[in-house]
């Protein structure tokens, strides 16, 4: 029973906590870790710890699922140069700069006897990936374009794979065992590949059964069983559980759901996920700050901050270097985004879950589990605070003007109204309600939708933009039809080479502009910025 | 992690047998049951057990609040009688009756040295209230009429407050305590009624909050957090936490979702608890199974026979004797409906988990499990494979024709394609998925609506009958607004005494009449019996 009051008590305070955030709009994930902290120095209740049982058993499974569920496997792959350097080379250049920055700086401080490199190589292998619910709920709620957000999700579900593999060869490090490079990069790939493997096997048994299946019932089963079996089964051959879980995700949003699931069934897929992550999230954010004791932080503010501006920098010098790595390739990014990039990196429940499984004789424990529970707190707070207004001020949402905003509302709120048509009309059919009931709540419903379908003529007449957009897509599909034709008439023979390169030039020059549109560069920056434009 | 691969195995079994079940034809639950026998000979894997705390904390208000929170509160208002009769006084009755026919079986039969009353008693008490979770489970299924599964429904939810403080009372008494009526009588009161008191204090906090809020997540947390918060309150203070979960829910379903939930947050809600209810249910069939040892079982086969006998014959005869007692009232029955109230009264996990809570030293211990078990799983399997063909003998199920089967078939296709038009509305505003993709899958459902509304109109041409159905419902509404008028006439002196009380009489009788046709009477029936009429 203790159990079952402790969750009541969580999911109550949860509420509490989502009522106010949204009155006060405040992010709902920051206003978690508060009301935790808070409620942890009161002392009301015994809560439940962040252990690595409810974390790995429960927590993560169902938020990785969910948030890899939902990647469009097209824009993942279409910039998977971009987040498989940041999450594996990346990682480890960020956590040995992190170190190299720490270990002299904590000397030079005199904070604490016999800190060495090997102790910071530590903290930093544990803090180094970005962790996934924490930057999957942070961009969500943003409504940042879609491409940074893909890169910044895909990123932080990928990065955990090496961050785990780093650690413990650090670990063993620490304990007197010998490191090769060589040794070091097959662990990674047999752990993070095996990861793999088993995620897609998973993934593709389930797929399987979900094409031949038609159930809402059973599929959301079957999903429930991807997300947990996987990593579940990678877990028990010390493989990655992260990435078995990833790729099982993947599979099941971008294959099962697409062709295996009659639409009924994807809604009410979608929607058993959608709240299983929303509970999930509000337990591990409250869980974060109840676990944290903020006196103890407080008297060793000095490492912490030390501690958060060497990881800072370190993923800094990394993201800006990828960057211009990538400059030279198809996937370069817009200037602006490398700050986002840095400053989106939160830090979440993994690493605190990791510190914590540190054996109780480890040199400067105590140390480092307050370094590690600061870093994440900042991180959460400081970065999750921050981060809308720095978005504003690189102009990366900020090209959204009144109308467009309008506009927004407008189209969500037509599209609540169809659902709430469709809900009446479903009981109706299903005479759950009298029709003299459904009737005027029905008439009430068509007259908001035709007032807000006359709005959004008016908001079309007042701007192009609006149109522009919807066409958008539409002109990039006819453009690669256009190449393909081309590429047709060249292989025929009804083109000579320097025709067809002539104009495959000038429509890849098209279709630039049109991708560039789509990311969502603000105009503004294109004019000033000419590689924003060509990229 | 070992909680988790139990849960992953689990589920996939429950998957395996969801998709079998389908496939042949055959009850869910019973199959689940069957498989999880099955399961425990083999010994392939070690299952989580059955254990108090699984059960009441988990299983246990899920189930409960989801049944309650669909059923109907102003129907059940209407059979209040019948239900509290059956679920009070009946459940002791039967009780009483079901020792007193056991114990002096057992010694004549010689099975057990000092197998006496007071153990045939505790065997009763603890066997005597119906399943909420096997019963429920099992109405869903069968498309019975509206208010039989309203009474056995009804009856099941709150018979365990009484049955759980006759257990308590007879246990005490074993142990040499003394028993008084009215200490039994002030206890039962004391119990339920505060179980009451705190359902219905906790589904009026959150039925207010539900009332302020818009925001489907936060609803479903809040739904949540009724279900099991309601249970575990009462529970920590000793009074019935089935009673608060059930009242919680009936508030929270009749009340707070109609009043307090747009369309589409009460569209998510009951998705959501659809599936907890699907999931909870998967489980605990398959517990049921995997807990019993089938061997044991049929080492007493004899005394396991006995004791079914005698409970069967206890229940018969109480609720013949309600029935008998209700025809005095305007709760009338028909008599067939008691076969079928005898005949649904299912035995689940609750008294198994009652059972295992028994001290280990216990007198006859062992023997208490095996007659507990074996009837539980007699009664799942045994009367929950010939429930549907009962009731299609009795002829209560037995109004339809092939029409009326091609009409519902037709009704509920028509329900599907417009949920996967409206799904595809949905996406196509979401632009999830390209235009030209949705097009054709749309234009295809279209296709399939116009042929089943074509159908539609074929059926009632050949039928008159479903347009009689249709009227039914406002029939019985504007003779009600008949009778307001000549109440209304009467009070202003209009019409004098006599000829109100003729007209009032005339009005009542055709309103009994819609009433019974909306009770699915079959017809044949009431022209035989004039009762089921006069009802």
């Amino acid at each position: 029973m203790h159990f079952e009051l402790a969750f009541v008590l969580l999911f109550s305070i949860a509420t509490a906590v989502a009522i106010a955030a949204r009155y006060f709009k405040f992010p709902y994930t920051v206003a978690l870790v508060l009301a935790g902290l808070g409620l942890g120095m009161v002392h009301v209740f015994e809560p439940p710890h962040l252990t690595k049982e409810l974390l790995f058993a429960i927590i993560l499974p169902g938020l990785l699922f969910e948030a890899a569920f939902h990647v469009e496997f097209r824009k993942f792959w279409k910039n998977k140069l971009a987040i498989t350097s940041l999450a594996i080379p990346g990682v480890v250049a960020s956590m040995g700069l992190t170190a190299l920055l720490l270990s002299p700086a904590m000397r030079g401080m005199n904070f604490l006897e016999g800190f060495g490199l090997i102790h910071a190589m530590v903290f930093a292998s544990l803090i180094v990936s970005t962790d996934p619910i924490a930057v999957v709920g942070l961009f969500k709620a943003l409504g940042a374009p879609k491409r940074l957000a893909i890169l910044v999700e895909g990123e932080s579900l990928l990065n955990d794979g090496t961050a785990v593999v780093l650690f413990m060869l650090v670990l063993s490090v620490a304990n007197g065992e010998r490191f090769t490079v060589g040794g070091a990069t097959l662990d990674f790939l047999r752990i993070a590949g095996m990861g793999m493997v088993i995620g897609a096997a998973v993934g593709f048994a389930v797929a399987q059964v979900i094409q031949r299946v038609d159930d809402a019932m059973v599929e959301i089963t079957l999903t429930v069983i991807a997300a947990y079996g996987s990593f579940v089964v990678a877990e028990h051959f010390h493989y990655s559980g992260v990435i078995a879980t990833v790729v099982a995700g993947m599979l099941c949003g971008n294959w099962a759901a697409r062709l295996g699931m009659s639409p009924t069934t994807r809604v009410a897929v979608e929607s058993f996920w959608e709240y299983l992550a929303f509970a999930l999230n509000s337990v591990v954010f409250l869980l974060i700050g109840l676990e944290v004791q903020l006196t103890s932080l407080l008297a060793s503010w000095q490492p912490i901050l030390l501690a958060y501006a060497a990881v800072m920098v370190g993923r800094a010098v990394v993201v800006y270097g990828v960057s211009g790595l990538l400059r030279l390739t198809s996937e370069r990014l817009p200037w602006s985004w490398s700050a986002v990039l840095t400053w989106s990196g939160l830090r979440g429940a993994v690493s605190m879950v990791l510190v914590l499984g540190l054996p109780a004789d480890f040199a400067h424990r105590e140390m480092l589990v307050n370094m590690t529970f600061g870093v994440v707190v900042l991180s959460i707070i400081f970065q999750g605070l921050t981060i809308a207004p720095v978005l504003k001020k690189l102009g990366i949402t900020g090209i959204k003007d009144v109308y467009q905003e309008q506009y927004e509302l407008a189209r969500g709120r037509l599209g609540a109204i169809h659902a709430a048509l469709a809900a009446l009309e479903a009981m109706r059919r299903s005479r759950e309600i009298p029709v003299d009931v459904l009737e005027p709540m029905e008439r009430d419903y068509q007259q908001k939708a035709t007032a807000v379908e006359q709005e959004l003529t008016a908001l079309k007449q007042q701007s192009t933009r609006f149109h522009e957009e919807e066409h958008q897509e539409a002109a990039r599909r006819v453009l690669i039809v256009e190449k393909d034709a081309l590429f047709d008439a060249y292989q025929k023979g009804t083109l000579n080479k320097d025709v067809f390169e002539h104009l495959c030039a000038e429509l890849d020059e098209r279709i630039a502009k049109t991708k560039d549109a789509e990311a969502h560069v603000p105009l503004e920056d294109a004019h000033a910025t000419p590689e924003a434009v060509a990229s």
